[in-house]
C-alpha cells in the first residue's frame, strides 16, 4: 500500500462494508498501519444514500447497528422501501419477518441491497453474507432488489470517476471472484483475484 | 369434512405441516372438532425419512423442536446432508450459519427442504416461510434444494397412492395457488383455491 502510494498511482478502497461507518472502518484500519482516509473509500451506505435521496424513497432499515449513522440524514417515518445491509446478528427472525411484512405490504415493493456476497470468513468462521438475506426477502415477495455495492458496475464507476481514471487504466485487486474481479472485468477493467481472505 | 367422509368419498390430509410430529397436529385439529386421524395424514417429515434411509444420508436438522421426534429413528451423526424445515424461532443467525457451514463443507451438498412456501399467516402477522431460508441457503451454497412436501409432484402421487385413486379422480382443496393448486394440477389433479387462510 504504502509502495503504492509513494508511486504516484491514483488509489481508492473499494468495500462492501456495512457492518460499521466508514469512520470507524477507517480507524480500525489506520489502527493496523494502513495509509487509509475517509475520502479515499467508496462504500455501498452513502452510494444507497444518494439513490434514496434521489428518489424519494424512505427506508425500513436492516442493517447492523453500527452502519445506522450512515442514514442518519435519510428520512426513514413511514417506510415505503427496504435497505438490507449485513445485518450480522440483527438478522434475527423476528428482523427478518418485520422487513418482509413492510415489503409485502407495498404495492410496487422495492428492496435495496447494501451488497450481494454469499458469504465471508471471520475468526470464528464462515458467516452468510447480505446476499443470503437479500435472496430470502427477493424469493418470498416475488421482487428483484437492486443491489448497491460491489459487483454492481455503478459502483466501480464512482469509484473510477472519484479517481477520474478510466476504466482500461485501472485494476482491481480483491479475494472473491465475482464481488471484486467479475464486477471490475464487466467494467472494462483489469482485475487481480489474491489468495487470501476468504479465497478457498 | 363430515359431509365428505360420511359420503364415502376417500379423502386424505395433505400438509406442509412442519412445526409439529403429526400425533401433535392432529391431536390439535381433533380438539377443534375435526374428525381426523394420524393414518390419514400425509406430511413431509416422514416422507424425508423415507429418502435419508434409501440414500443413507445422515440430516443435520435445521427444524421446528417439535418435529424434531420424527426423525427419533435416523443417524444424525456426522451429518453428509442438511434438512430445512419451518424452523421458526429456529432460524436463528446461529443456527443457519451452523446450517450452511455444514452445506459448504461437503464435497456435493445436499439440501433437503420440508417444502417451498413463501410465507404463511399466523394470528400476529405474516411469517416468512421454510422456502425463503432455503433460497438463502441455495445461494450461499450454490446448490438446488431437493423439495419434499408440497408442490412436489411425488408427494401428491403418494398420497394417491395411499388412497389407491388416480389424480384423474382426485380434487385437491387448498389455499395456496402454488403448493396446494398448481401443485395438485401438474400431478393431474383436478384442484379448488378457497379464499381462506393466507389468500389475500
Amino acid at each position: 500500500l504504502n509502495r503504492i502510494k509513494a508511486s504516484g498511482l491514483k488509489l481508492r478502497f473499494c468495500t462492501n462494508e456495512t457492518q460499521a461507518t466508514r469512520e470507524k472502518f477507517v480507524k480500525k484500519l489506520q489502527g493496523m498501519g494502513f495509509d487509509i482516509s475517509v475520502a479515499e473509500v467508496t462504500a455501498p451506505a452513502p452510494a444507497a444514500c444518494r439513490i434514496l435521496k434521489e428518489r424519494s424513497l424512505r427506508p425500513h432499515l436492516l442493517v447492523h447497528d453500527d452502519l445506522v449513522p450512515e442514514f442518519a440524514e435519510i428520512d426513514k417515518a413511514n417506510p415505503n422501501c427496504v435497505v438490507i445491509g449485513d445485518a450480522a446478528e440483527n438478522f434475527t427472525y423476528a428482523n427478518m419477518n418485520e422487513a418482509f411484512r413492510v415489503l409485502i405490504g407495498m404495492e410496487k415493493p422495492v428492496l435495496i441491497s447494501l451488497g450481494r456476497g454469499r458469504y465471508y470468513k471471520e475468526t470464528d468462521g464462515l458467516k452468510l453474507d447480505v446476499g443470503a438475506y437479500m435472496k430470502a426477502l427477493e424469493y418470498a415477495c416475488d421482487v428483484q432488489a437492486e443491489v448497491v455495492g460491489k459487483p454492481a458496475e455503478m459502483f466501480f464507476q464512482s469509484a473510477l470517476a472519484e479517481m477520474g481514471v478510466p476504466p482500461q487504466q485501472a485494476i482491481m485487486i480483491g479475494d472473491d471472484i465475482e464481488n471484486d474481479v467479475g464486477g471490475a472485468q464487466r467494467c472494462g477493467m483489469r482485475a487481480l483475484q489474491v489468495r487470501t481472505g476468504k479465497y478457498r
